[in-house]
């Protein structure tokens, strides 16, 4: 294990989290903020320890697999302790647990919160910012930022971009990945400044545009106040649902528009996400236009047919991309549109975006081994090699799709046994809160749904949301190999 | 596809089906039940169906894979379909979709039922021993039996043991598969007949004694009357408890102990069994009897030491051997422990035994598939080969394993989804009764508790049920073949 390089660029990590800090640090000097003080210290505390990393310089550049996973894992756990501090030194979240809980919720863009609305509402713009641009931050990875403008070693992005990008394989745009760093970050950035001035069009004021913009374009799902976007008119929350679905689809596939390849842009995975897509909204809006209809009396809501595509519309993208914003309260739609919520879930965004959950092209994969072991039943001596996009799929692709899917459904069982621990929650609250977090989505079901928050967990479930939380964004290896006895072996 | 040996081993499986109800018969005439008549008539129907199916002798005895689990999957719904007969018949369950559930509930020793207590003991004696019969039947697996009796191909028997025998590999005890079907009944009717007699030895009815022990040997879990095994003293409860455990161990390690090889008999699976046995009686045990006291008031039961840890043997075993006899209401219990529960319905017992589940030599498997993939990325040029029991564990054998966890969650995530559809039950309620059925346990949680039954369902929730029964006995893969156009190509 390389040690030194591990430090170097956990330094790089922490400068960069300083200047990630003078985002807030303008905004409480705007609204005139005593909170401009606790990111100054912050901002020190980055510097010193920052500092602190470049006292040795690395003899050794070389980097292995090892150490991408260890460096990726790492430099989360660093970067959400030190952006747990602003929470707790203004005294706005005064347990340290928690404001780490909400941290990691905003860097891996889950949106679970430990909030309650009052809670929200009443926080400094300065630290809801930062809450917000920690989703920002942490969509696209923040390693992947940091390697677009160092010149870091070629070996180390390379290792670095495979562990923090999510999907099965990682997509180089451009032989490099120096410039495919700077070209996912470039489309990134131009995405959320659309989405920011269409939602100022619409009458958003400049503050609430940044931090949906923030929170839209990572998928995350945290909102600067209690009334979340039900507060909007239908222009924006027509443009809401839309970004969240943008930025749920693999960002190369723009890059690919861009260039005017179309049909390569609309690849397997993106057709199966849209297949995926369109069928849930039309389930989940016949289902709750018409079950009320049907047992009249026994929901507690009714909708138009217009309204009831709108509010699909709505909670699709909202839970396939794992943004997890929420309007009407789903938790008292009829049991099947639900249970369509909580599927969208664990399927999740495309590879290569900024979405959670298992992925589609996961999906795809896992489904064609299935089938293809349904077909090597049928006539044993034909096995095929699994094809996506006209091309083979490598065994070792396979092999890692599937160890993934077996150590994802792993520690989800494992969580959902380690916070039932947890006296005085009933059991579809704790598997949703796991679901919700694991995916990087934010709500859940019953105590933890669109109207609820986490705070009503202790603090050892807590921990284990955060590991979930990372393990979710990180998909589940990085975060395992930290466990492992053998990585820290010399 | 060859339909003529189809159709002959068809044949077969209906004379045999027709032996079968000989027991309810005889117990009709004891009784002297007008049920009888309805035995009789059935009978009749056997060896009429079953002659038809002999007419024309097959052209072609060859037979492939395919064929193997064609045959078997039709086996087992035409077995059951003719199963049902007699709850239809005698007017004790009018409909045809209740009697069906009841069937394969029976025949795959699911042990779900749509009966409240009342009708179980108003229910005549004859049923309850055709009810019961069904698990000891299914339990080994019926084609197992017909292979043991008939001088079948030895191509035919192979495929068809493949595809009936539970677990990722079918270990033959001896080279022949005929011999090796023989010595697996023997060893099953033997160790019923011994729990029969400790069950005659505790005070146990005779007419009780037989259905229990084929209830316990099948790990089924259908029971004879409405107050199950609370009814019976300590010593009776105990019996069962252990032989639901032993009858969820691999059949082939009491072979090996049969000829001194004891140390071979605890194989990997084996030793992994019994310390998730004890690793979750220990826990429960522990939590059952220490929540009440530390927050007293909250629950509605309290044990002493000694009744919390016999609750917990009683139904650990009753669930990792996926029987689901029921003493104590365990969802009033914490939901640590109702979640244990809910995680060794989907552990299972040993392959090769009478039990369901994904079986402990997949998960051991599965967890080690896991685990090189975790290896590989620390040392990306070390693949190492997956071992089990100091033997490499082929290529071909962790494909299938993985495909079938594939296969086995999607069937999981479809049937729940289907199922939610039903209007009025909540989500705790599917997702458990979906685990109960799919991994042939019978009670799950809320609704469908140890003191509920499935009759809240509709029909087409049923028919998803039924589905899920057969896949969870058959392990996925034959059910899903029907579904291939391939599979029906000629």
């Amino acid at each position: 294990m390389n040690f030194s390089i591990i430090r170097r660029t956990l330094g790089w990590l922490l400068l960069f989290e300083g200047i990630f800090f003078h985002l807030p640090l303008i905004t409480a000097a705007i609204y005139w903020e005593a909170e401009f003080f606790t990111f100054l210290i912050c901002i020190g505390i980055c510097a010193a320890l920052g500092g602190l990393c470049f006292i040795k310089k690395p003899k050794n550049t070389s980097i292995f697999a090892k150490e991408g996973f260890v460096i990726v894992a790492l430099s989360w756990i660093v970067i959400s302790l030190i952006g747990a501090l602003p929470f707790v030194l203004s005294g706005a979240i005064p347990s340290y647990v928690d404001a780490l809980f909400e941290t990691v919720s905003g860097f891996t863009t889950t949106g679970a919160t430990i909030l309650n609305g009052g809670q929200i509402d009443g926080m400094a713009k300065s630290l809801l910012m930062w809450r917000s641009f920690t989703h920002w931050v942490g969509g696209m990875g923040v390693l992947v930022l940091i390697m677009a403008f160092l010149p870091l070693s070629g070996a180390r992005n390379m290792h670095m971009m495979k562990a923090e990008s999510p999907g099965p394989v990682v997509g180089k745009i451009v032989p490099k990945v120096k410039q495919t760093a700077i070209i996912l970050y470039a489309i990134y950035a131009g995405m959320t400044i659309i989405q920011l001035i269409m939602l100022l069009c619409g009458g958003v004021p400049l503050f609430e545009a940044v931090t949906t913009s923030f929170a839209t374009a990572g998928t995350g799902g945290f909102f600067a106040n209690s009334q979340g976007v039900a507060g909007y008119n239908l222009y924006v929350q027509i443009v809401v649902t839309v970004f969240m679905a943008l930025f749920s689809i693999n960002f190369n596939s723009y890059y690919l528009i861009g260039r005017g390849k179309i049909k390569d842009a609309f690849n397997t995975e993106v057709r199966a996400f849209l297949a995926i897509f369109f069928t849930a909204v039309a389930l989940i809006a016949l289902d709750i236009w018409l079950e009320p209809m049907i047992f009249s009396g026994k929901f507690e809501y009714e909708y138009s047919l217009g309204e009831s595509i709108q509010h699909a519309f709505f909670y699709v993208s909202s839970i396939i991309s794992t943004t997890g914003f929420g309007t009407v309260d789903y938790t008292l739609w009829p049991v099947f549109s639900q249970t369509i919520l909580v599927v969208l879930m664990f399927i999740g965004a495309c590879a290569g975006s900024t979405g959670g959950g298992i992925k589609v092209s996961r999906i795809v994969i896992l489904s064609k081994a299935g089938m293809r072991e349904v077909g090597s039943l049928i006539q044993p001596n034909r096995v095929k090699k699994i094809t996506m996009d006209h091309r083979p799929v490598s065994h070792e692709v396979v092999r890692s799709v599937t160890a993934f899917f077996i150590a994802y459904i792993a520690v989800f069982a494992l969580s959902t046994l380690l916070v039932s621990f947890n006296v005085g929650i009933d059991s579809t609250t704790n598997f949703s809160a796991v679901a919700s977090t694991l995916n990087n989505v934010g709500p859940g079901l019953s105590a933890v749904g669109p109207m609820g928050n986490f705070s009503v967990y202790n603090d050892f479930s807590k921990f284990v949301f955060i590991f979930d939380m990372l393990a979710g964004r990180l998909e589940i290896f990085p975060m395992l190999i930290l466990f492992a006895p053998t990585t820290w072996k010399k």
